[in-house]
């Protein structure tokens, strides 16, 4: 894997780069689809290509382990090959889910033993097992496994909880640098910076991460219901010690308004439910606010859902129909809204690299934020 | 709306024809999906055009009278422009899902008072009332109010019945031929033959049809729970009746084999929720026969769904990924199923047509519904 960082916006901390993998280039900032188990929730591989333009997706470690497994992954030849996506593929550590999913769960330093939300049985995470599975997921960029920190949390757990899972990341790039891809191309690892909301942790934690040298870094434990603010002044702290030619990753976040934020601060990588979870919900991301399609004031309304945004669902199909398909309770409101939000998701983010490029992010940014937060 | 007869099979009573309306051609035999609520369930308009190559959709006159209403499909400008749907659209009466959906409904002579099933609240379907609301809905194909006898049925309430739909088709008509279309093209009423599975009063039903010369008619009060055998008797008895130079559609029909049986009976138009409701369900009809794809058999099966039918997600998603899908409940599940069934139905009365035109029809029937009824 290699970044290039081709811009930096002179008044703020935003930056264009590209990140080249084997399975093609990936523009930053960038924000990833979730396919939680290998599909992006109602959208076809081909509506992810030439409607909403994404350029990578996510995969959820947990879910893909415990369905379809391994043993039917390894056969397909990775999940590549298995779900026909010809890009790049992130997926997590499963850290996450097997501490807020799962029912029942013990951390220990070995790992976590957790109980499947599917069957109930009894399965456990190490640092070496789940950089094993990643390996077998065929994901081009790897997580650490770590600890998420809730949000409050004490700031001893927290200092313990970071501590451990920087141990447990020397486990993984041990068991990582001493492994190889199954299929033929190259996988990286991503260590994950913690801390909760500490400035001092955070501050460690993002000086040990980048010590550790790796071709990009994340930040994670945000974004878990602190407040914006509280978000933005522990990216900000992270991003000024991550090394600046490695892209850097938000993990899990979050609202138009708080990717155009993080942006300005540094950061390069995005993903999030929001906008499929959303979608499902009612709620449109547009170029001109929020819209929650349920409102009767949709009900007549027959121009096209979002002209602006470059996908057949967002200028083909009208605000009332969307309306009457969610009210309705058909599929293919789910269909529609998903692939609109994703797509805006992914013109916002491409609309920053361009305003980057020419210099006039800050602005742009300001202007932005608000228009993307109005309630239409 | 003209019919232009082009072909007969010389060994049956298959014909191959070209039914035009003002929204385009249609060629038969043809299978129409259905599209309840103004939307084929879990289907994009364009899948429905280039994957699919629906030629005609079905609407469901109660839901969309119920669900967005006439006032919004008025002033959308009609169902085809509301839901973006060009070629020819095709609505039932509502007769069917008043007696069947709603719960508690009461059938006079003036017509049908029923409770809706979303809110409770209290409407009248008159013959009169129908035709209005299906101008106002804007289908191409109007069909007339008709009372659909369940199976089993005494003779003499199926016989009361009948003649009651003979006299609601004669204000059908009464009105339909008193009003106008509100959208600047022309729509066209089919009448239905109604007798249950009695001879007679199937015979005396396609007569009475049949002498009121309109442009199509229809087979309806089958499909209700009766043996094949019986269903494919009664069509035959009534396509023998029904003028050959309009074309027939044979209402709520059917599995593969059925549609095949009773092309080879003479009809020529054809609908069923089977390709998507079975679908949704998991279940999948091939060129080789039937997938369960809950089945552990295709676990491992990384071919691709049906490679003989030409739609996208036929060749480019595999059987193993499919059951994945339709295990983990996900969405995609149901929008790739729903699309493979649909195209796999136009392709099989697309392969009919070609049959009928080079010859070849009842020998390639007979081999067809062996294939089409087995089970993988």
């Amino acid at each position: 894997m290699k970044f290039t960082l081709e811009h930096t916006d002179p008044q703020s901390k935003a930056r264009a780069g590209v990140l080249k993998t084997d399975h093609g280039d990936i523009e930053t900032p960038i924000f990833m689809p979730v396919g939680t188990a290998g599909s992006v929730k109602a959208v076809h591989q081909r509506e992810l290509t030439y409607d909403i333009k994404a350029q990578i997706i996510l995969g959820n470690t947990y879910h893909l382990y415990l369905r379809p497994g391994l043993g039917v992954l390894e056969k397909a030849g990775g999940l590549h090959k298995f779900n026909g996506w010809e890009k790049p593929i992130l997926t997590d550590s499963g850290g996450y889910q097997v501490f807020s999913l799962a029912g029942t769960r013990k951390i220990t330093e070995e790992g976590v033993v957790f109980k499947s939300h599917i069957d109930g049985s009894k399965h456990i995470f190490s640092p070496e097992g789940v950089m094993d599975i990643q390996r077998s997921i065929g994901a081009d960029i790897i997580m650490a496994f770590d600890e998420c920190t809730p949000y409050p949390c004490e700031f001893e757990y927290a200092r313990k909880s970071m501590e451990m899972t920087h141990r447990w990341l020397k486990r993984c790039i041990d068991r990582f640098d001493r492994t190889e891809g199954k299929y033929g191309y190259s996988q990286t690892l991503f260590p994950i910076v913690q801390g909760s909301v500490y400035k001092d942790l955070r501050r460690q934690s993002a000086e040990f991460i980048a010590s550790c040298d790796r071709e990009g870094n994340a930040i994670g434990g945000l974004s878990v219901g602190e407040p914006a603010e509280m978000m933005y002044e522990m990216t900000e702290m992270v991003t000024d010690i991550l090394p600046k030619d490695k892209p850097r990753y938000l993990m899990g976040v979050g609202t138009p308004a708080n990717i155009l934020e993080c942006i300005a601060l540094g950061v390069d990588m995005f993903d999030c439910v929001m906008p499929t979870r959303n979608a499902r919900n009612g709620m449109l991301f547009t170029s001109e606010g929020i819209i929650n399609i349920r409102n009767e004031k949709w009900k007549e309304d027959f121009s096209s859902i979002d002209p602006a945004i470059n996908s057949y669902v967002s200028s083909f199909y009208s605000k009332a129909y969307l309306r009457h398909l969610t009210i309705s309770k058909e599929i293919l409101a789910a269909q529609i809204a998903s692939i609109h939000n994703l797509a805006f998701y992914l013109w916002l983010v491409g609309q920053a690299r361009e305003k980057i490029k020419s210099g006039e992010f800050s602005t742009w940014k300001d202007q932005m934020v608000k228009k993307v937060s109005t309630r239409l």
